[in-house]
């Protein structure tokens, strides 16, 4: 029987990505004293060689579905482990691939609240990857998104200056504000798993406030009082994350990966503001 | 040659809407003092007898690019009656449908600035739509989507009272303040044509600010001081826009439709506020 | 203190939906075989008086965490009751309130195979929703949207002519396939729980054919074959989802609500083909 | 006064990215026998010394005013050579960048027909994209994104060794075939202007078949005979462009990036299948 993908061709080119966008799967992840059902995106590509006709998409999803069947047995502690496992797997499957790559994305939820009797599950997006290469390395990226709040720490000292505010101590200045998303994702080495909630505090300690969902009247204004006497920039944001991961991750390697990005829906105009670095833990150090 | 369309059915069920969506046109409206090329989303629909296997979809293609050809040698004033000339021809194609159905999307720009030197294009929506019933009424609407900004009173408040402030002449209150969309759609009376620009005006009048994209800063600090002067509930845009349709369209007959829908993406929140007016000039005016 | 929402107006106007919309949540679903957790998007309205300056939002987020903190103790066997009970809820708390609106969606999984070695997990949605007026009634309604395939008859039926092809035994002709989305929402009477999963089986059924994530060769000729055997305009689909509905659901009284909606991504167009009817059981008998 | 964005930090870091994104505009754009208005979305970057606070976002939206103010006078004969100007001058105004980065994308449209009597305006997207070094060069892209049909060789041959087709000469077999969404885009030397309707003849060329807005019966069938006679992978999609773009272009130099990427929406899988090569015009001839 003819194998149509496997046909071989001539003067053709390789592929740098072939495979399956948006599949959509539940995943349990375990961890130490927890155990959470994620609703999960999956990309998943492998390379093609230049002398083949057609990669076999289906065993993408074979693929997929196997890990994902076998951590039910045998739970995964984290996306990203997930990641590597389906990686490595769709070398095996695809014989002629010399690299495999997945992305994966799911809501997330943790306990919060500004105050005792308000604590609600606040809204998280997970942003995992890994890639494969064929003899060589496996590497994987946990990721968080979070929406919080800044407050603009220019308009502010323009604000004060045209009331004549000269005075440090009297009431905070006003300024515009607004919703904000800072994205934060780490390479994770093999052998030092890291806890996406620790990026996700991380993320929240450097915005000009994180955001609840339940806020009665006093916690509303102590959020905003917070967030006016913490005024940021995107830059500010996406530098203070990266002071926090270089003060937090001290073990880290200098090869590990680092993104950090932040972009806010800007009350004052109709578009956004956007900050980001790419960069590692040893440039970071430099 | 069978006309698979035409087939006629026994005991099957008519169908409230059939037709096509997401097509996209360019189509240039003219003004006394303007031409304007928009480009447009159309979704277009008409109904069918319980009797008939299906509608001929190509019509409604044909009949779009036949009347925006037209309209390149005879202009239309505005998207609507575009919108009301698509439904008439729709009825006179589709000779088996009672009714006709048309809605419209597009960009849109006007020069706005907060002072003089930096005035620039701020980006609008228009939403149009056009309705036919055989042997009947056409009806039209106008609609506008503008990008502003809210400060939220309520924040505002307590946090005057956690500062103790009592005297209203010190300076404004620090509150949260955010994105807002609001969107404001009236029926347009056959013989009383309808501005947008004016609905866009009727809409920035009502919330806490404007917004803009060139914002120097002595103009920033102008439009957070202008915002936090004048705090708004979406409950308060809502109502300040049903209040200046009422003042400035006094002359349009009871059984004009209003609708106005307002939406800010909370500062302090990961959610939503949102409120919403469906109505008419009539119940307005009780 | 000052409750800056409960401030009275004079001449102003009523509202017909306060609320927030986009909040985020994990629910668990309990039935007689099975307990899914799913990630809901809400949004929750009630109406607002002419005489009150603001509706409490943060009240609705109070109800929504209530009700998802008791289904933790009291199982939900459905999403459809779950907004039930928030509905009621609502009103409870909005004591100025004249009635409630909740819309939910999420992503749902079914095992589904076309052969016996290949079954994965198939994604859905759920678009449940519920509304209740005070002193009156709370109506509920249970929905689903599926990602299927139709092959268009007519280009089918073209194709014939052109070749030649009389004879309707021979080899089956080509024609234009596509993904297609529909959806059927039901209401739930009070005393008579519907099955989302039935639901489901429905649209699949009236499908030129359902789709499938895995598919070795052989299986994907099938699913190519049954959906050329099974060539289906969007009309078609909606019609015989009306059918089904009627066959199957007998004893559903004449005041239940039905919808059902048919989008093909049209592989030979830029746009999309739609079908709609909405209805209730009674007109359907008619 | 103070310039917040001046301040000068001690121990910070550098940011890859910091700007706007989401400005839309209207740009038009004059080649020798066409004027067209475009919509274009605008998202403007430059990077950011270590020991700087913050960028001066304003000067973005200042920089893009001006230089679309000047197209008027001065006509661009393409995005990318606004997007180069944009570029240069962001450098001009952003004194403390070493490198500047413009995107854009716009709706774009040319008449088509499958046969005299029906042609359409078919939309399409244009992508642009500039960055410039400073006392470097400025590298500019142009790219489209072609709607269109693929067919797949695979379920067709599997079809025919179901139905024990063995003649080549019998009928078309069927096979599913659906919505694909292909993207090329090229650098633009300085030297050497590219055309975007050239590029998108290209990416049509490639594919199963072109899809058309206004299809008759007849023609219905020819294209829906077309796609079955020219079955083709995402892979085969993106092999055949890269073929055409090296016979086209054959003065393009070795360094001119090329990329090119294919995705079907599977009618037969709820996800999407995908293919994808990054290269350079210099890789492909090797």
């Amino acid at each position: 029987m003819t194998d149509m993908q496997n046909q071989k061709l001539k003067g053709s080119f390789k592929l740098t990505r072939v495979g399956v966008k948006y599949v959509k799967k539940p995943v349990t992840v375990k961890r130490p004293n927890v155990e959470v059902t994620l609703i999960v995106d999956f990309d998943l590509y492998v390379d093609l060689p230049a002398e083949l006709k057609g990669s076999h998409l289906s065993r993408n999803l074979e693929v997929l579905s196997r890990v994902i069947d076998e951590s039910v047995r045998e739970p995964v502690s984290g996306l990203e482990d997930l990641g590597s496992k389906i990686c490595q797997e769709l070398l095996v499957r695809h014989e002629y691939a010399t690299c495999s790559e997945v992305h994966m994305s799911a809501d997330y939820f943790l306990e919060r609240g500004k105050s005792n009797g308000n604590t609600s599950l606040e809204s998280y997006k997970l942003k995992a990857s890994a890639e494969s290469i064929r003899n060589g390395q496996t590497r994987k990226c946990i990721g968080v998104e979070v929406i919080g709040m800044t407050a603009c720490p220019c308009a502010m000292e323009e604000v004060r200056i045209r009331q004549g505010i000269e005075d440090d101590n009297v009431a905070l200045s006003i300024t515009h504000n607004q919703r904000n998303v800072t994205s934060l994702s780490l390479e994770v080495p093999a052998d030092r798993p890291l806890e996406a909630d620790k990026l996700i505090q991380i993320v929240e300690k450097c915005l000009s406030s994180p955001t609840y969902e339940i806020l009665k009247r006093a916690d509303e204004a102590q959020v905003v009082i917070d967030a006016h006497s913490n005024p940021k920039f995107v830059e500010d944001v996406v530098r203070d994350v990266l002071h926090e991961v270089l003060e937090q991750y001290k073990d880290l390697p200098d090869d590990v990966k680092v993104s950090v990005k932040s972009e806010s829906y800007e009350s004052i105009h109709k578009h956004n503001a956007y900050a980001e670095r790419d960069t590692t833990m040893g440039e970071l150090r430099a």
